[in-house]
C-alpha cells in the first residue's frame, strides 16, 4: 500500500466519518421535534442506520486514528464516536489517547461497558490503564488474568507516577547464557513469534540475573554453535523500576537506545522499556512545560468540559491576581507623586513590561536547560548568573537608553528621561536575578522549575519596576 | 557492567574532569604572572602533566557523555576540553551536541582540525553536519569519499531543513523480493553485521521498488524455504526525503514505529529513519516552542557569549518595546482622566495583567493542540473560540467581581468597582478572542504559532485593558 495512498484514504475516512457526526447531530434535533408519530419512526430509522453506518467507518481505523480523532473532536462528538466503538477496539484506543481525553471518556463511560473494553487488553496496557481507573474495577478485570499477570499489574500499581516502570513492559523473551546461538533460535522458533519492538534479546543467568544482551541480527549472523556468553554484549544500560523515567528517556535519547532491561534490586530481569514509550514520554514531558509555563495546573483536554478549564486554570490566575493586588498597592502609595506628575502613570507600564519580558526569556532558556539536565550545581550555576546578569546590563543600557529617548522626547523632560532609564537598568538587574534563580531554586527544592516560575518573576518584576521607577520620580523629580 | 555503578563510574568522571578544568585555569592564572623563568618552566611542565592528565580521561568516556559535559561547561572550560578531543572523539562528539553549541565549537575550531575530526565520520553523519559547517570544508571533506556516498552528502544538502531527509540514514541493507528466507540470511552472514538500530530489513523487487518488511524475528523464525514475499509485511508506512520531519516524528508516535523507510517519488528505497533520530527530533522541536514561547528567536546555547545571547534576544524585545510604547500612549490620552482620579493609575495593570495571564492560558493550549494536532480548520476551531468565550466569560464573571470588591473596599466607591469589573470581563473575552485566533492564524499563514503569540496577545491585552479601563472610568466616573 502506498503512504500517499494511505494518507489520502484516512484523511478520506476522518472525513467521512464527520459527516456522520453531522448527520447524526442533525437527526438528533429533528427526532428533539418530533410531533408524528409516524415521521417519528421514520427519523429513528435514518438514525439507526446513520449509526450502523459510522460504526462500520470507525471499525476501518487504526486504534491510533481513532485515538487521535477522539482528541480532535469536540466532547458531544466524541462522546458518540466512543459509545460506536466495539470492546475490541475500545480497549486499545483507551490505550493510545492522551491522559486528559482517557480520563475524559472514564468519566462517562459504565463500569460494565469498561469493564468489557478493558478485557480486551493484556496485563501491560491494563496496568498502564491502572491509574485513571476505579480500583474496584483495576481489581476485576485483573481477576481474569492468570496469576503472573494479576501479581504484575498488582506490583505495578505500588510504583509512583514518573517511575520507569511506568514505561516498562513485560513481553519479553528472555536467553539463558549457557545456550549455544543455534538454541536460541530454536527456542524463538518453537515460540513462533517475538514480542513486539523486540530488535535485541536479553541474556540472563541461571539465577535470572541479567548477563548481557544479544541483538537479533548478531543472533542470525552467529554460529549456531557459538555460546551466547560468548556473542552477546555485556555493556548493556540497564535501569531499576523506580529510577526516574525522565532519567529512562535521556540515555534513550542519548545513547541512541531502540530498548533497555528493567531489573530488580538482585539484578534479575523484570521487563523492558521500547523506543515508542519513550517517544511518547519524551513529547507528553515537553508539551506540559509549554503548559506549566503559561500557568496550567495540569495538561487540559483541549475540548474539556467549560468547567473542568476553568478550575484548571484558576489556582494560578487566583497566584497571579494576588501578585497584581501587591504590585498596585505599591502603585498605590506613589499616588500623591503621580497625581504630581501624571505622566508617570503612562510610563510605568513600560518600565514592568520590559523586566517581565527579559525575565522570561531568562526563565525558559533555564527551564529548558534543566530539561536537557545542563545545569551543574555549583560552577556553571554561579557563570550562567554572570551571564545573564551582564547580558541584562547590556539590554539595560540598550533599551533603557531608548525609552528614556522617548519618554524625554514626548514629555520634554531630561530629568524623566533619566530617572526612565535609570528604573529600566535596574529592573532588567532584577529580573535576570529572579530568572536565574527562581527555577534554579524551585528544581532545589525538587519541583517542578516551569511551574509557577514565570508567576514568580512577573510579580517581582512589576512590582519592582512600579516602585523603583516611581520611587526614584519621587526622589528627583517631585520633591524640587 | 552494572548500570548504578557505570551512572556513578560517570558522575565520577566528569568531577575528575572538572577538577582538571579548575587546576588547568588555576595553572593558567599563575603563568600569567610568572617572573622567574625557573617557575616559569615548572609551572609549564606541570601545566602540560594537567593537559595530558585530562584528556586520558577524556578518552574514558563515550562521545554523547563528552557532548554532554560539552553542553554544560561555560564556554572558556568547554574550549579546553574541545582542544583536548582527539579527531577520532571530535567527529562523533560534533554529531551529538546540540546544535547551537555545534556551532560555537565550528567557529572556534581551525579548518585543518575540523577536517581532521569530520574525516573520522561516515556519509551519513557528515550530511547531518552540513547544514553548520562552511561549504568549502564539506566539499573538502567529501571529496575523500567514494563516489556513492559523496553523491548522498551532495543530494541531501539540497532538502530543506525541517524535512524527512534530514533524519534519514543511508546504512541499510535490502533484500530481494524474489529471495527465501534462507538465502537472505546468508546474504546477512556475508555481509557479518547488520546496520545499527535494525529492527526490520525492507524488501525490494527487482526494480529496487519497495515492497514489504521483514523483521529480524520474522526472518529467525521463518522455514529457510519460505519465500521473502510470503512472510514479509506489505503494510508498511513509508516517507518521502520531503515530506515534513514533524509528520514523521508523529507516525512513529502514533504507530509505535522504531524503524521506516524513505522512498522517492518512483517508490524506490532511498534510506531509513530509525527511532533513535525522531526521538532527539520530538526533544528538539518541543524545547523550541518553549524558547519561542518566550520570545527567542532561535534555540540559545546557555553559555552563548553575551553578545550572541543579547542578539538573540533583541528581536522580540524591539517588538515588546513597540507595543509597550503604544500601551503607554493609550494612557497617555487619559492622563486629564487619571489627574482627575489617581486610584485609576493604581488599577489599570491589574486589568492588563489578568488579561495577560488568562490569554497566555489559551494560546499555550493552542500552540500545543496545533503541535500534536489536534485542531481542525473549520469545526472544531469554532468549537474551541466558543468554549474559550464561555470559560473567559465565567472568569470574567468570578475574578472580576473579585477585583471589584478589592478596589470598592480600598477606595470606598461603588462605581469604580463596577467599572473595574466590567473592564475585566471586557478583557478576558478580547484575550479569549485573541488566543485563538492568533497562534491559529500563525499557523495558517504557515508560520510558527509559538513564535510571536505571546508577545502580541499581550500587546492586545494590555493595550485593550488600558482602553477599556480607562475609558469606561471617563464615561462613568469623571465626567459627573
Amino acid at each position: 500500500m502506498d503512504d500517499e495512498a494511505r494518507g489520502g484514504r484516512l484523511q478520506e475516512r476522518v472525513v467521512e466519518v464527520q459527516r456522520l457526526l453531522e448527520k447524526h447531530r442533525m437527526l438528533e434535533v429533528v427526532a428533539s421535534r418530533q410531533d408524528t408519530p409516524k415521521s417519528a419512526l421514520l427519523e429513528q430509522m435514518q438514525h439507526r442506520q446513520n449509526l450502523a453506518e459510522l460504526q462500520r467507518r470507525l471499525r476501518g481505523l487504526h486504534p491510533a486514528d481513532l485515538a487521535h480523532l477522539l482528541e480532535s473532536l469536540p466532547i458531544d462528538d466524541r462522546l458518540v464516536v466512543w459509545r460506536e466503538l466495539t470492546p475490541a477496539l475500545a480497549g486499545p484506543v483507551l490505550v493510545e489517547v492522551t491522559r486528559e481525553v482517557r480520563e475524559s471518556l472514564i468519566e462517562q463511560t459504565e463500569p460494565s461497558t469498561l469493564a468489557a473494553a478493558l478485557r480486551e487488553l493484556d496485563a501491560d496496557d491494563l496496568r498502564y490503564l491502572a491509574e485513571s481507573l476505579p480500583d474496584e474495577l483495576v481489581d476485576e478485570v485483573s481477576a481474569l488474568l492468570d496469576a503472573h499477570d494479576r501479581s504484575w499489574v498488582e506490583q505495578s500499581r505500588a510504583f509512583p507516577p514518573d517511575s520507569a516502570a511506568r514505561l516498562m513492559t513485560q513481553d519479553l523473551l528472555s536467553l539463558d547464557d549457557s545456550w549455544p546461538a543455534a538454541e536460541a533460535t530454536a527456542v524463538i522458533k518453537r515460540r513462533g513469534q517475538l514480542p513486539s519492538h523486540t530488535d535485541r534479546l536479553f541474556v540472563v543467568d541461571a539465577r535470572k540475573v541479567l548477563v548481557g544482551s544479544v541483538s537479533l541480527g548478531a543472533l542470525l549472523i552467529a554460529p549456531g554453535e557459538a555460546p551466547l556468553a560468548a556473542i552477546m554484549d555485556t555493556d548493556i544500560r540497564r535501569f531499576h523500576p523506580y529510577d526516574d523515567a525522565a532519567v529512562v528517556a535521556t540515555a534513550f535519547e542519548r545513547y541512541d537506545l531502540l530498548s533497555a532491561p528493567i531489573v530488580d534490586d538482585r539484578g534479575k530481569l523484570i521487563g523492558r522499556v521500547t523506543a515508542d514509550a519513550v517517544m511518547d514520554f519524551i513529547r507528553a514531558s515537553s508539551t506540559n512545560d509549554v503548559l506549566s509555563l503559561a500557568g496550567l495546573r495540569k495538561a487540559e483536554d483541549l475540548f474539556a468540559p467549560v468547567w473542568d478549564s476553568a478550575t484548571n486554570r484558576w489556582p494560578w490566575l487566583a497566584v497571579n491576581l494576588a501578585t497584581a493586588f501587591v504590585a498596585s498597592r505599591i502603585i498605590g502609595a506613589f499616588e500623591s507623586t503621580i497625581q504630581h506628575l501624571v505622566a508617570l502613570a503612562a510610563l510605568m507600564p513600560i518600565v514592568a513590561s520590559i523586566g517581565g519580558n527579559t525575565g522570561n526569556q531568562t526563565v525558559a532558556l533555564i527551564v529548558r536547560g534543566l530539561a536537557l539536565d545542563q545545569i551543574r550545581p555549583g560552577a556553571s550555576a554561579v557563570h550562567l548568573l554572570r551571564k545573564e546578569l551582564i547580558v541584562s546590563l547590556l539590554n539595560g543600557l540598550l533599551w533603557g537608553t531608548l525609552v528614556g529617548l522617548f519618554a524625554g522626547i514626548v514629555y520634554g523632560s531630561a530629568p524623566l528621561a533619566l530617572v526612565m532609564s535609570a528604573a529600566i537598568l535596574l529592573n532588567l538587574v532584577v529580573a535576570a536575578l529572579v530568572g536565574v534563580f527562581v527555577p534554579l531554586g524551585l528544581e532545589r527544592l525538587g519541583r517542578d522549575p516551569a511551574q509557577g516560575s514565570s508567576v514568580i518573576l512577573t510579580f517581582v518584576t512589576d512590582g519592582m519596576g512600579f516602585f523603583l521607577f516611581l520611587g526614584l520620580a519621587h526622589l528627583f523629580l517631585v520633591r524640587t
